[in-house]
């Protein structure tokens, strides 16, 4: 079984030195929230996930949820650990105090996020997705729908799902077939088949809330026509104890590749009682409200997968003797560990230097992410906003594809072991397999970030991104000096890049698309590159106060700019060679 | 269960079309091994893959080999699929007449290697590694045991193992343990435990053959004390019965992530008796004949499984309707195929135009390797020898490599239905992740690539190729034209990495360690470069005769020139950075 130690100290790190974000430290509700605390938390935090959810991963690959005779029963373990879980309080991190929450900001959940995703991400799943539902519900619902499920479900003893997909929908949601007929007290029943749905159906708690979409007899067909429904497993009574069973019943369970102790449901709806949340005909944005924040998450569950992948492989390289590095001292002709040989220490730093630029990156989206929902101001809400939609599909993107990466190229320092179930190093991989595909394909993303997020109805967001990091760059500090100007080629290769999209997107949709990929790439390279950057500036501005641990950072920041920035010139290569012999191909 | 078509039209193209290799025309045993012929085998091949090998995958990895009270059972279905592998000659394909075998040319035998292992790579492992065994054997054994064993061995009624690793030596050999001590009579008595053992035991045959590598009694330590030994399952009488059970016993199997229908052995040998093979202490040197040409036959397993997933992905793209594409003519709004949108169609080009330069430069390989091996001329024999040697390990890694690329972009066009169990597409890309790992990791090949191919005792073998591709370079051709001035770039940037790599190799190891995998990727992708212009020379030259076939080919390969081959520019740039960095990082 693979051992894991949450970064505690880079986490801190983070939040006691790059917590510089003017507009985020107006906002009034976590001027409380200072670094004692939140070092408390982590620490606490660190212990149940390395002694109480780490051994489930192991298990639950082991021992699948299975569905017997119409009830899903989780992995053994699961109960007593999940139990234990939301009696630490531990869904409520982030919610809100009006509902027993603990009001903690995206900047201290997103390091909880990173934690439990290293530790099961299986296990993870049956909280996160009540807690993107509470999301959803708090922002849209009616005060009479948040005062009856937001309790239950802040405190962990209901948990939430998202039913999106269908058998001939996920992409593409206009497609979906499930219909809510109204009823004359003014609720709906829900009718249709949903798949893939993550914890759809378990036993880990008392009810579940689904979040439905679904279409109103009298709605339009396509992306227009479709609602949002809120669809308990089990009705609530008006007092708010549990009635009768809903008409929601389980219809098989996946069996996966990974993750093989969440639930991944086709739940059948036959007429089962629904109330509509927010307005008719708008569901879709107020799902993508969910959606959205959900897809940080599971770039922060690559990221997760990636730190412990790492931090095995790295341990293992420690150990392991095999074969003579260039600068073998022993006379004897004895082995040397495998942590000697360059090529080694090249992967291992590869890693390090990914995973510790995506944190930085992933802080600083969580501090926009917070001025876009809680600050004062309407238009800094808009402007980050902004950027926390341009940097979503990135961040989502991005960082599963990097888990693939580093879970893979820790299998390969393993050798001939990491391919067995022994070590516990090929499930990383298998795990973190599925983040690249749900909460849209990263391809989706892709387009996403291309159509959508570049150019929005407030302006030229790429442009003002781009802007806002050149400012960044203090030219005058010899010690950044050569960070930055190895940033700058690829600043303006991601300029000329984006241009050459944004005149695509108008005339040559297809080479647009083609290229999309590679363009998110692009600027999720850049975009760690400057989370370096910010990084770099405290490691030289405070280094006497923690020399050996900034001259870690300051080398990893080398590696990457070094080795992983110059990934950039392939993809804009690659890309910018247009589509018309891809479009014009006939695959017989 | 994934469909499979073996792409017999594409391997007759280049047996056709493509084999105007000189040296290899002029060996005189295949002068008879014309077009019919092979049509004819692989048409036979075909039906044989698809109709009883391919189902074997998904059953293999649905009920793995298992050891019961010592005895390894193969799964369900194996044995009788087996024994009709047999019956049909397949295991004999390519080997010598003189012990039964059928003779044909690795022209031939590398496209059935390819077809298996689309179909199964678990059900393949079980007659590769006797015909690795057979190899050894019929070039370093004495004509006594040759003809005590091989013919029983090219029958598939007796299999074969290669014993390297032990627990604490895989990929470096000099550790070994295992101890032979010489008998009276000349026979060695052999102790030691090997690990995973490949077909190691298993109900399919009647006996197994081991060669294992030991270390005499006598014998210095390191690589230049160990001696190669056959150690049969069951003693061998001089009748050429089976006799008694030698002391050779299985400690347990792995469970792996894949190729679990495979059965990967821990095997004690306790005082078993063994033969010497090939003089005393050279013992590593005949391993090595049998593992390079099994490490490109490795090689073809990526290839193989790279075609399989292809071949589904584009079927699924076909069929799968999801989202508008830019160019939707639909009047209501209704999605269309996949295939239509930009971004698929650049993913299955992708897989469509490596997998068919691969299999290119796997062709032109399979002549090198038979003119190597079979060439009357010595000088013509070593040169081709050394082409071999170079490209070995790029094939090896380069294509293991990328059928985790195309396994996986597979997996993402299926969306979540790819992360499933039902499609089996999950399987293919687990099933090829060993490929990177076994028969020496694909770093440890690039090291040997880097410091023992490039340059060797005949001369700078790596200068000599690239003066052999620039030398066929026809820049008079008007339709070539543009092709090869996009891969001029490409050699003059492997021309001026090699120079760079050949200064470290003398003066700075650690850098050219450091760069030594994106050393091989370049050399690999203006490898399948220059591949695809001999595709390329043909395909305007016999245009007419076959315009659909010719047309999709050049398509293919602009494809390659315009997107894959622009990768070469990242590796070069981030691998040319040195290692004083990487080498000085203090890993905590």
């Amino acid at each position: 079984m693979p051992n894991y130690t949450a970064p505690v100290e880079d986490m801190m790190f983070l939040f006691d030195k790059l917590r510089n974000n003017k507009h985020y430290n107006e906002i009034e509700k976590y001027k409380e929230v200072n670094s004692e605390l939140v070092k408390n938390i982590l620490e606490e935090a660190a212990k149940i996930n390395q002694n109480l959810i780490l051994p489930l991963a192991k298990t639950g690959d082991e021992n699948p949820t299975v569905l017997e005779n119409g009830v899903v029963r989780t992995p053994p373990g699961y109960k007593e650990a999940y139990k234990k879980f939301i009696e630490g309080g531990w869904t409520s991190l982030s919610c809100d105090p009006k509902y027993g929450g603990q009001g903690m900001p995206r900047t201290v959940s997103a390091f909880f996020d990173e934690m439990i995703s290293s530790s099961s991400l299986a296990f993870k799943l049956y909280s996160e997705l009540t807690l993107g539902a509470y999301n959803c519900i708090h922002y849209h619902a009616t005060d009479e729908i948040k005062d009856k499920y937001l309790p239950k479900m802040v405190e962990g003893k209901w948990s939430g799902t998202m039913c999106l997909t269908e058998p001939v929908c996920g992409t593409d949601l206009g497609l979906l077939k499930t219909k809510a007929t109204e009823q004359p007290d003014g609720t709906f029943k829900i009718t249709g088949q949903k798949i893939f749905i993550t914890s759809g159906d378990h036993d880990l708690t008392e009810n579940i809330v689904h979040l439905v979409i679904a279409r109103a007899s009298d709605s339009p067909p396509g992306t227009k026509g479709i609602s949002l429904f809120l669809v308990p497993k089990f009705i609530v009574k008006d007092d708010g104890t549990i009635g009768s069973r809903n008409g929601v019943s389980t219809g098989s369970i996946e069996t996966k590749m990974g993750i093989k102790g969440s639930a991944t449901c086709v739940l059948n709806f036959d007429e089962a009682s629904g109330y509509m949340i927010g307005p008719k005909n708008k569901g879709l944005s107020q799902m993508f409200t969910m959606m959205n924040l959900e897809r940080i998450v599971v770039g922060i569950q690559g990221l997760g997968l990636s730190e412990i992948a790492y931090q095995n492989s790295l341990n293992y390289a420690k150990e392991r003797k095999q074969g003579k590095s260039n600068n073998n001292k022993s006379q004897n002709g004895g082995a040397d560990l495998i942590i000697e040989h360059a090529d080694i220490r090249k992967s291992l730093l590869n890693m390090k230097s990914i995973i510790e630029g995506e944190r930085a990156l992933c802080f600083w989206l969580s501090q926009q992410t917070e001025v876009s929902l809680n600050h004062s101001d309407p238009k800094i809400k808009e402007e980050a906003s902004d950027l926390v939609s341009l940097m979503t599909p990135v961040v989502k993107s991005l960082f599963s594809d990097m888990g693939m990466e580093i879970t893979s190229d820790a299998m390969q320092i393993y050798g001939g072991y990491g391919y067995t179930k022994d070590q516990g190093i090929e499930q990383l991989y298998r795990d973190n397999r599925i983040t690249p595909i749900y909460e849209g394909t990263n391809s989706v993303q892709a387009i996403d970030l291309v159509f959508r997020k570049l150019v929005n109805k407030n302006g030229d967001v790429i442009n003002n991104y781009i802007k806002m990091i050149k400012g960044d760059l203090n030219d005058n500090n010899d010690n950044l000096k050569p960070f930055i100007e190895k940033l700058k080629i690829y600043i303006e290769k991601l300029n000329i890049f984006s241009n050459w999209m944004k005149e695509k997107i108008k005339n040559s949709k297809d080479d647009a698309n083609a290229a999309s990929n590679d363009y998110l790439r692009v600027l999720g390279y850049v975009a760690i590159g400057y989370s370096w950057l910010k990084v770099l500036e405290v490691s030289y501005e405070d280094y006497s106060n923690n020399k050996d641990f900034y001259e870690d950072k300051i080398q990893t920041a080398n590696f990457f700019f070094n080795r992983v920035l110059p990934r950039v010139e392939s993809h804009y290569l690659s890309a910018t060679t247009g589509s018309k012999y891809i479009m014009d191909f006939k695959f017989n």
